[in-house]
Formats: C-alpha cells, sequence, structure tokens
C-alpha cells in the first residue's frame, strides 16, 4: 500500500519510536509522578526530559510544556479556560481552523458567550495586513487562534505576524501547530504567542495518544478539567501550577515514551532537513498529479509556502468516490471536508471537499511510483 | 525491585499486551475511523472489536462503550454533562470516592450549582441501607457517585444496592470502576446503572491513555469538550450518536490496541479467576504484615470484601518517610493520600496518609519474599 495519509497521523515511525515504546513500558511502565520508587522516577526523568526536548523543538525554554491526550484536548484546555475567565468576547480565528477549534467556539457562541470572526485572506490566500490592523481597531481582537499550516492545503501561515497585530490590541494568542511542530520552524517562545498546540503523532513522529500546549507558567488560565495529580492532594481545589494545573489524572506514559523518541530523532535529524524533505516531497506529488488535466490543485499560490500536503479535485467524481477507487488500487488519503469545513468554504471546496495527498518524511519512492501507476489507470479507465 | 504498587498501573502487563501493541501499531498504525483505506479500516475493527470485549467483561451488551483518554476525562465528562444539563442539584458520593470525582464536584459547588453529600458508613465501613434510604428522603438524590472498589483500602463496595436505592428515587447512578473492572464481576447493564467508568492501565492490564465508560445509547448528556470527529465534519455542533459525540480528536490507537489484547486476555482468564489469585494475593500480603506489631492494617474488616490494595499505617513513621525507605529498599508502593483525601478522612487516616500496598495478577513469589526480607530489616533496624 502507499500511504499518503500523513497529515491524519504519520506513518510509519521512526524504527526508534516503535522500539524505546517497546521496551520503556516493558521494563519501565510504573505509573510516573506518583510513587517515589525506581520505576516511577525514571517514568518521571522521561517526561521531564520530553518536555525539555520540546521546549528546543519549538524554542521556547521561557514557557511550560504541558502534556494533553490531544492536541484536541489541548484547544479546548485552551480556548475554554479563556472564556470561562471572562477574558475574551471578540475571538478572530484563521480561515482555515479546524474543527477542533471552530466547534469549540461555534459552542459558546451559540451561547452568546462569544462572537467569532474569521479574518478575510485575499485571493492568494495570503493576508492584508494593513486590512486586518484595520478589522482589529473597528473590533478590538481579545482572542486570536490561528492555524500554522493548513491540515486541507498545507498552507503555512503567517502566525508571527498575525500574533504580533493581535499583540498590538493586547489581544491572547493561539498558534495551533497540530500540522508543523518538528517540521515548520516557529519561535513559540516569542511573547507574542501566548499558546503554541502541539499533537505528538503528525509532525513531531510520536503515537497517538499525546499532545500538548507550551505557555507561560505566570499565565491565569482557569483549568476546565479536574482530578488527581499526585500533588496537594488534600486541596480539593486543581493546584496553581503548570503543568500540574493542567494534567489530572494518569499520564500516557508510554505515549509519553513514544514522544520522547521521536523528539530526540527530529533534533538529531533537523527540523531543517525535515522541512527540506517535506518540500522535495511535496514537489514530487504535485509533478505527478498536474501531468491529468482532469485532476485540479486546490489553493496553491506561488506567494505561498506550503508543507506536504495536497487536496485536489477530480472532474467528475465526488470525493468520497475517489477516494474509494483510490482504497481499492491500494492508496490511503483522505477525501471529504477532513475535519475542516471552514477551510473549504474558504478555498471554495465546501460542501464536497477534497482528496487530499499527504507525505511524510518517510513517504517511499516506492509510493510515489505506485501513484503514478494508479493515476495512470483511472486515466484510462475512467 | 518488588512491585506493589499496581493500584497506580499494573505492571507488568500480560506479554500479548506489549506484543500485540508493537506489533499493531507497527503495522497499522494509520489513523482510525478517519480514512477508507485497509490500515484505517483495520484500526476501526480492533476499535469495534474492543469495544465488544468490553461489554462482554462488563456485561452491558445494551449499552455503548465510549473511549476516552482516561478515567479521570471520563469521570470529567459524566459528571460537568450533568451538571451542564441543569439536571442535577443534589450529588450523593461515597466515602471512599477519589480526587477524579470530588475535585470535579468540588469545582461546581464551590459555583453553588450542586450540593455535595457523603453517604454515612458505619464502623465496619457498611451501609446501613435503611438509614441511607431515609436521608435519600429527606433530601431526594439526583446523582449518586460510588467507587466500587477504594483505591486506599480495596474496599468492595455494594454499588448495586446503592444504585438500585438511588434509582428509586430517580437519580442518575455512576458508579467508578477504575481498580475494579476485569477484576470484580459487576452487571453494568442492570437499568439502575446509568454510567460504569473504567480505566484501561489498571485492573484491565492494559497501557496508560486510555480509559472510558459504558452508558445507555439514548440518554440526554451533553458533551463539555468539542473537537473533529472525522463524522458529519461540516456540522459545527458535535453529532448526537454514542459514542462519537463523546470521542473527539484522534483516539489513541496504540492504547485501544493493548485494550484490544488485555481484555481478550482477561476474557481468555476469566475474571473469576483473576478475582481468586487476587483474593490470595490480597491473604498473603496481610499474612506478612500482621506478623509486625508496629504495623497496623487500615479499614479492615470481616463483614466485607476487599481487592488486592491493602492500606498500613507504621507506629513512629510518616507514611512518606517510611515510603522513601521502602524505596530504597527497592519495594515499590505509594504513600500519603493516594489521591483519595476524603477516604483518608473516611478512615481517619487524614492528613498523613497511609502506606499502600497492591498487587496483581503477576505479584511473583519472589516479590513476597523480598517483602518479608524488608520487613526484617525494618524491625530490626528501626
Amino acid at each position: 500500500m502507499a500511504y499518503f495519509d500523513n497529515a491524519a497521523t504519520t506513518f510509519p515511525k521512526p524504527d526508534c519510536v516503535y522500539d524505546f515504546m517497546n521496551s520503556f513500558y516493558r521494563q519501565c511502565g510504573g505509573s510516573a509522578g506518583r510513587g517515589t520508587y525506581e520505576l516511577s522516577l525514571s517514568a518521571g526523568q522521561l517526561i521531564f526530559e520530553t518536555r525539555s526536548r520540546l521546549q528546543k523543538i519549538l524554542h521556547c525554554h521561557n514557557k511550560q510544556i504541558v502534556f494533553t491526550p490531544s492536541a484536541t484536548l489541548a484547544l479546548n484546555m485552551i480556548l475554554q479556560g479563556l472564556i470561562v475567565s471572562g477574558k475574551i468576547k471578540t475571538v478572530y480565528i484563521s480561515p482555515f481552523e479546524h474543527n477542533a477549534v471552530t466547534r469549540v467556539l461555534h459552542h459558546f457562541e451559540k451561547a452568546k458567550k462569544i462572537e467569532v470572526r474569521v479574518l478575510p485572506v485575499m485571493g492568494n490566500l495570503s493576508y492584508d495586513f494593513t486590512q486586518i490592523e484595520n478589522l482589529f481597531k473597528t473590533h478590538k481582537p481579545d482572542l486570536l487562534v490561528a492555524t500554522h499550516v493548513s491540515n486541507v492545503i498545507g498552507l503555512v501561515q503567517p502566525v508571527e505576524m498575525l500574533c504580533l497585530l493581535a499583540k498590538k490590541f493586547e489581544a491572547f494568542t493561539v498558534v495551533d501547530m497540530a500540522q508543523s511542530a518538528g517540521l515548520v520552524e516557529l519561535n513559540v517562545g516569542l511573547e507574542t504567542i501566548d499558546f503554541g498546540v502541539f499533537a505528538g503523532h503528525k509532525t513531531l513522529y510520536g503515537p497517538t495518544g499525546v499532545g500538548g500546549f507550551a505557555m507561560n507558567s505566570g499565565f491565569d488560565l482557569p483549568p476546565i478539567l479536574f482530578g488527581g495529580t499526585g500533588v496537594e492532594s488534600a486541596c480539593q481545589d486543581m493546584p496553581l501550577d503548570v503543568p500540574q494545573s493542567y494534567e489530572m489524572g494518569t499520564i500516557n506514559l508510554v505515549g509519553v515514551a513514544g514522544l520522547y523518541a521521536s523528539t530526540g530523532w527530529i533534533l538529531e535529524t533537523g527540523v531543517d532537513e525535515l522541512w527540506k524533505r517535506e518540500e522535495s516531497h511535496r514537489k514530487r506529488l504535485l509533478d505527478i498529479l498536474t501531468q491529468y488535466d482532469f485532476i485540479k490543485i486546490v489553493g496553491t499560490h506561488e506567494a505561498n509556502r506550503y508543507g506536504g500536503i495536497v487536496s485536489v479535485v477530480i472532474d467528475g467524481l465526488p470525493s468520497d468516490t475517489a477516494a474509494s477507487i483510490f482504497s481499492k488500487l491500494n492508496i490511503a488519503l483522505r477525501s471529504g471536508l477532513q475535519c475542516a469545513p471552514l477551510a473549504h468554504k474558504t478555498l471554495g471546496t465546501f460542501p464536497a471537499g477534497t482528496v487530499r495527498f499527504s507525505t511524510s518524511y518517510f513517504t517511499r519512492d516506492e509510493e510515489f511510483g505506485e501513484l503514478v501507476r494508479v493515476m495512470e489507470w483511472i486515466r484510462e479507465n475512467l
């Protein structure tokens, strides 16, 4: 099978990830951060070291790393926490946000707790910053949420600039790095970025079940989930410290072990090297797909940078039908809305959606070859 | 090292759990329930089959199994969902609840959204059901939450009877089976039990990072967390179906794979057999610990059933000091409040806490032998 669904989850992972998860969990599977005995301590050290590796990759030694079971949970904790705190009313989001952001906000917009505004983009999908500054002047932003890399088309958004603008108006800022952490350089340590959210199992090459976010330890974010943390157990309020305040329940130790290995591999390989490979894989995808006049590439403009995600529509084939044909021909990819209806509205592909191809560092020559054969078959037979 | 901290997480797991997690994730690590291609389908089948195994173990084919990242998250979803729905005001809890329950409730009690009442137990830690019925008559319960097995002393609570009583008053009922699922038989299919919560990594012998709950698909529980589910992506409300309504974000596939293997092993071994082994391990623990007059066993009464958890206090040694001595002598156990201050208040061991020993199916003869040697050393040296 040729795997072009890496934006859902990178597959395969580096061998060291499987190897370390397996050996660490077999040997050191005691619960973390609760006991004082050896197994538990070594689990605690692993967690500590993984946080530190993430700080390195995200350039944010000035911020704390909080682990959550997924980027979706992280976004819920941040967005709901800010809303509950009563500090935000007007929320601006980029026009490429995922349901992990829009569904959370929608819930509170329906309840009239917040107002959500979508940032406009120009025809080439880039921002007119003067226009945005004027928007902010008319309706002051309290919060800006922007995805770093679109999960639909791989577009790298200028989040540094957006956050800088939002901070001029004293808004809080959240960057969703689910599709970019470990792949696209971003200085999450910037004072203009309040929260950087990551998924462990995508561009960070770890397993499912672990994600998180970076935040300043002094930031007053009320927890929205409660439970045991192994510290200050007598107190019925959640501890105030970061990360304990947001890490209730038993941590996913085997997940963190995988992330420990994958972040080690990323630091060794280099984010630049990963990005170069991704760019070249995207180019190979485009070289193949643009050979066929029944394929229309969605949302590509020379003005922008893109990760290894390419969305297409196929003449005369609804995206779901196309996806099941590809599936029968042993090509793994994702069709439909990819949980990001807003992005498709922006791109003019709502509600039909697209067929999405996505690569990783490990996409093999044979997989590109397989894709060529399948495309030829489609040209001849459909 | 002798591992007596199985109530934190069972360790080791059955070999098949490590083996299957490793081989499944290496071979079939595509994201689940999103794509239509082969890898994704086999992940979907794995998830389906794991739900079905849990229904078998919990005797609840009439209920749906929802996966969450932990029992703590499951309890947050259930308790907060019920509170948000506005259907509950008076909440009764057993006097052995964990912070995963009490901290959630405390948050909403502080905000005057609910009132929390602790069920009284008699001196032998059993319930006077007539007294409780009278309590319920005076202050009608809207919700009852009871832990099936205390994480502090292993006490098996009569949750069937408590739920039956609560249902007479049309209350909702939640049973926390974090320390009992797969070990203590309970018919979660009973109409008197609305929610049965499980942790994957304790008595179910799966890995950390996966837990969940059983519920009726017709139960109107508003979701409190939002995000992509891979279905009905165009809609900005969460889907209404169970389990989709509560499974936002990417599921912990490697965690579910581990739980698939462990639940298969439990069904093969038999819950009765696991319970018998646990009872005999508890007996061995007690036989050892009662040899020493400086050890006082906490909360044991002949009237009750207990799982393999024994809490003790040691004359002249604070529990944290004792734990670090045991740790230096290579015995893994847990000291302090074990995230359950309410249980310690009930037992008269608050705030100092206890030293907790806990066994599993895999506790070895050599580990009991090691414990004897360490206890002898303590008798002679302290």
